[in-house]
């Protein structure tokens, strides 16, 4: 049986620099947390917490040390309250996050009405939202644009997760709504390219395995993709959730992970999936 | 017969200011010039030389007094040449196209890659392209994006005769290629109702006509839409350019005129349109 893993699988820039990040400031003296899970990924976040970083869900709950602000970023309001509470920060948003909030908070100072493309329940999302000052929009489909009057000036930002085509249906609609836009294309290119190598591979193997968080949205929409491709796929958290069944007659085996997957859980998959093997030929 | 009129039809905005100034400026001592053709029209030109007002085709030709700059504009450097020769400048420039010219000159000096959509050779664009300093790009349609490298950062503004549909897929493409686009959608309103109204017309008439100068681009393009929809379509500049033939057994005429056609050459089309139904009835 061949094993094909996407090169593009796994860690991205900024989830690398977070983790990085965060595994060094567990090294320090005193109290240190993350506020809210690092990055998507139960499996690392379980890590850290053994390395002695607690995860809490709102700066209220941390009295003293230091505080993590994860991957996803946060809102100007949230850090403050870090400040103002005396806590050391610990920046760990992704760079390209960041980009996008500056780019919103510059905009929005000069008056241009906010669109951001994404989810409004994620966590990216919410911490860019909270640079506008002015009036901002959440949309995820061109749909959302419905009932929109016209401005004078748009700003428009995307999740880093989004889909460019997504992104130019948008576009072309907005220009019909405004006499001037101002878009910052934020989508991240690892995440585009991890979608359409996983789509390839997908396309070629007998059995595709997505490994990624359940919470992790870049990872749910990786198997979403492959899914698409290939009806037997299988969105995967850790090593333990495989069933030899998945293997049988399977010539070739795919894998991929998001953003968020660390490659150790990769490699223990890997491990596994040649153990069933091993155990057929065995039988 | 019955003769229906585009509503729509003549003088927009920025030709009409432009003519005022022009006529308001003959009236003063000393001479006058225009550099170029104040608007394209050749009929209204012609009236306003009548009026003392003299074409001249460069500054060079201007030793002394007036000198009007015509409704689309020019670059920084004639402006700058027209002041180092001591003339007295009355600047009729359209003020969309002024938009745009600043627009330019903002993003340039911020360093944007600048892209302009719309035809080279026309003196509107040959002023917006005057204000960059640095890259600057012209295109007419999508193809134009071929083999152009990937930018930082590219500032999008369009010929104000464009249409919006054109502009909208030279954006979708341009997101391809840019980490920010900034477009201003200089488009000019009055153009696109014009084109629309004119289109809805000439699908309902025997015969329509479309009045302006033959080096009117606005004009010519008018004459484009409507011969798409009904073949009888004639592009004249004059009553007298007009032949009895045309209205043989039309019941509804349509008429629509450019951006740069005055009213007056209107009414004589529709005089003359009326006089060949009266010399028919009296046959």
């Amino acid at each position: 049986m061949e094993i094909l893993l996407a090169k593009s699988a796994g860690f991205c820039f900024g989830v690398k620099r977070a983790i990085n990040l965060a595994f060094g400031t567990a090294k320090k003296r005193g109290k240190v947390f993350c506020l809210g899970p690092i990055i998507h990924n139960p499996q690392v976040v379980e890590k850290l917490k053994r390395s002695g970083v607690q995860e809490k869900e709102s700066l209220e709950e941390i009295k003293e040390g230091t505080v993590i602000l994860r991957s996803h970023g946060v809102s100007p309001e949230v850090m403050e309250e870090a400040r103002s509470r005396g806590l050391e920060i610990v920046d760990a948003t992704c760079p390209f996050v960041m980009r996008s909030q500056k780019f919103v908070r510059r905009l929005t100072e000069e008056g241009y009405f906010i669109l951001i493309v994404g989810d409004r329940r994620h966590p990216e999302v919410q911490g860019i939202v909270g640079q506008a000052k002015g009036e901002v929009l959440v949309i995820d489909s061109p749909e959302g644009l419905k009932g929109l009057k016209r401005k004078e000036r748009v700003g428009v930002v995307t999740q880093t997760t989004q889909t460019l085509s997504n992104l130019k249906e948008i576009m072309t609609q907005v220009l019909e709504r405004a006499r001037e836009v101002r878009v910052l294309n934020s989508i991240c290119s690892a995440t585009a390219k991890r979608q359409l190598e996983s789509r390839k591979l997908a396309g070629k193997v007998d059995c595709m395995l997505v490994v990624g968080g359940y919470n992790s949205s870049n990872t749910n929409k990786l198997a979403e993709i492959c899914q698409e491709v290939n009806p037997h796929t299988y969105h995967i958290e850790e090593a333990r959730e495989l069933s030899p069944s998945w293997f049988n007659g399977a010539k070739r085996v795919g894998l991929t992970g998001g953003a968020s997957t660390p490659s150790w859980l990769i490699e223990q998959i890997v491990k596994k999936v040649r153990d069933f093997e091993k155990d057929r030929a065995g039988a």
